[in-house]
């Protein structure tokens, strides 16, 4: 497969990237004193219900394990079919609807919020967006702090979603589970801003086929990755589970495959990764790593360094060496990372509203 | 790509997919006779858990829909490593946990049951074999009267799942909303044995790429084509919910791809699928359509005939045209569909049971 340079001035998807650091400690200075608000508005409330598309589905699906794993609290994701379409009626009052959307105007989950409150619950809004209408509607917006983002692939908005997904687990832990490895996460993002990506966006850019995997904690980040890798780069990728790989989809790794694992640095899931690293080599593919343990890194064909943080807020900065590596391998396949074919930086699931081809309202 | 002819002798998955009127029957009958247990299990609890893997987990998200649209229960999806490796407390006393395996054996999920009665859940066990240690464990076993299944790709035991679940779904809804609908549902299988899945067949074993869509109730049924498909044809096949295609992945869609569309012949969804038939034609792909309304069946480039049920009960039965079309495909590419490369009758996650090489224990 033909590859380009890559050339030397820098994209908005790149500034976008790079500013991360600055976003993320804006947002966690933002949200932070919104934590008894968010704790008032939990009280006598059993669980989170979480309402997202995209890239803002895979903060979520960080925030669903975040929230059970570390504050304790059943968690997990909506079908907003469910809602916006065949309109049940559920009881929400024991529940707290948490809905993500980087516009903020997204038809669908707006729409899903409302009826979230309809049905009892009391919701909390992430957005970007402040005034947007899903900000409005919310008992507590936490707005990120990213600023404008024009590079349709969502970079930082992402990032900042999940702190203030962190923030709210945070907030509904016993103590302030999370408070002091959150304050790391800044300056970690910063850390990993220059390392060298270069070997792994030329593999990729050439690469006949890619999978990506994860789990737990780093499961959304396994999805992010494949997701944006689709979006920048037009090229099919396929996110799966470490377990959902394992039953079943493994039988099709071949020969030719590139397979991206991310790995956890700590925590109960970061050995096995080793194992499946072996599995997957055994049936010819090339495996490339992103972050995990010493022992996961050696056995990796290929290898990116993932941020020194525990587990439970390292998926906040693991993102950035992958997102650093699909700017790259977009412009070594001769496209343009700001600007993919086909995609508005408003998403609607239903072409039936006027801001379909509205781009960042901010 | 080279094709061999269909050969005319039957393969044991051809043999078990013909079996579904009988298994779908038998599964009725042993089963609507549980629900005022069920419905006692139910009692003061708000909601359900699922726990599943693989096409169990295609039966669990069909299963989801259908409690939240018909029982209006709110249900999710578990994530098995929160209870596995996390170790996460929750507090489930609000909960009934209901776990599909159609082994009964599979360690992650017998261990995920365990933990969720700890945490203080009711537990439901769906599995095909009786005297497996979910069956034996739960609080109420419904146990699915398939019969033996000896291929490896799970037709009969997937087929009997969702009707265990819908069976569980109706014990919970306000009067009996499904009872009508389900006592249908075994002719209707029947009827579809017949379908002629030749044409379809073929162009799928010759097609470059393949993608498969569906939404809502019938968004398992979609999921379930294209894992039935990866594990049976050894062909990555990617299975996408309507939403989620919409969301940028769709921009990967060109020339030379074979969507599989599966559409809703009544319901809220039914008509949507329609404009997705249009743009996916105008990225350049061709699309199989799998049941849907008349005017979907005029759109799609090809078409297999789904039943002719009611949306809520119509995935039990939506899902045999696709294994026909799976099993023939298969051996048109040269390939045994009862034994594909490197599955075993019973997954594991991790590699830590000795039931890791056990087939079928039944």
């Amino acid at each position: 497969m033909e590859t380009h340079p890559a050339p030397a001035t820098g994209t908005r998807m790149a500034s976008e990237i790079a500013e991360q650091p600055t976003a993320a400690r804006r947002t966690l200075d933002h949200l932070v004193p919104e934590q008894p608000r968010l704790r008032d508005l939990a009280r006598g409330r059993r669980r989170v219900l979480l309402v997202a598309r995209g890239s803002s589905d895979n903060a979520a699906i960080y925030g669903r394990y975040l929230l059970e794993v570390v504050a304790g609290v059943p968690a997990a994701l909506a079908a907003p079919s469910v809602a916006t379409h065949y309109r049940a009626r559920l009881d929400l009052s024991d529940t707290v609807v948490v809905s993500v959307s980087q516009s903020g105007a997204t038809t669908e989950i707006v729409e899903t919020q409302q009826w979230a409150r309809a049905c009892g619950a009391a919701t909390v809004g992430v957005t970007n967006v402040a005034g947007s209408p899903l900000a409005e509607a919310a008992d507590v917006a936490l707005v990120t702090q990213a600023g404008p983002e024009v590079a349709v692939p969502a970079t930082k908005t992402y990032l900042t979603q999940m702190v203030a997904l962190a923030v709210l687990a945070d907030a509904l832990s016993d103590g302030s589970a999370l408070a002091a490895d959150l304050a790391r996460v800044p300056d970690a993002v910063a850390g990993l801003l220059e390392v060298d990506v270069s070997a792994a966006a030329s593999e990729l850019a050439a690469a006949d086929r890619v999978v990506v995997s994860g789990r737990g904690l780093l499961l959304g980040t396994a999805l992010e990755t494949a997701l944006k890798m689709e979006e920048t780069c037009l090229r099919p990728v396929r996110g799966y589970s470490y377990a959902d790989l394992r039953h079943g989809p493994i039988s099709v790794v071949s020969e030719g495959l590139l397979a991206v694992l991310v790995g956890a640095a700590h925590g109960p899931l970061a050995e096995p990764m080793v194992d499946l690293v072996r599995d997957l080599q055994g049936r010819g593919a090339r495996v490339l790593g992103l972050g995990g343990t010493p022992s996961f890194t050696d056995v990796c064909d290929l290898h990116l360094p993932g941020p020194d943080l525990r587990e439970t807020v390292e998926p906040i900065a693991s993102i950035v060496p992958a997102q650093l590596m699909i700017e790259q391998m977009a412009r070594r396949m001769g496209l343009d990372p700001d600007n993919p074919r086909g995609l508005n930086k408003v998403t609607q699931t239903d072409v039936t509203s006027s801001t379909t081809h509205e781009r960042s309202p901010r």
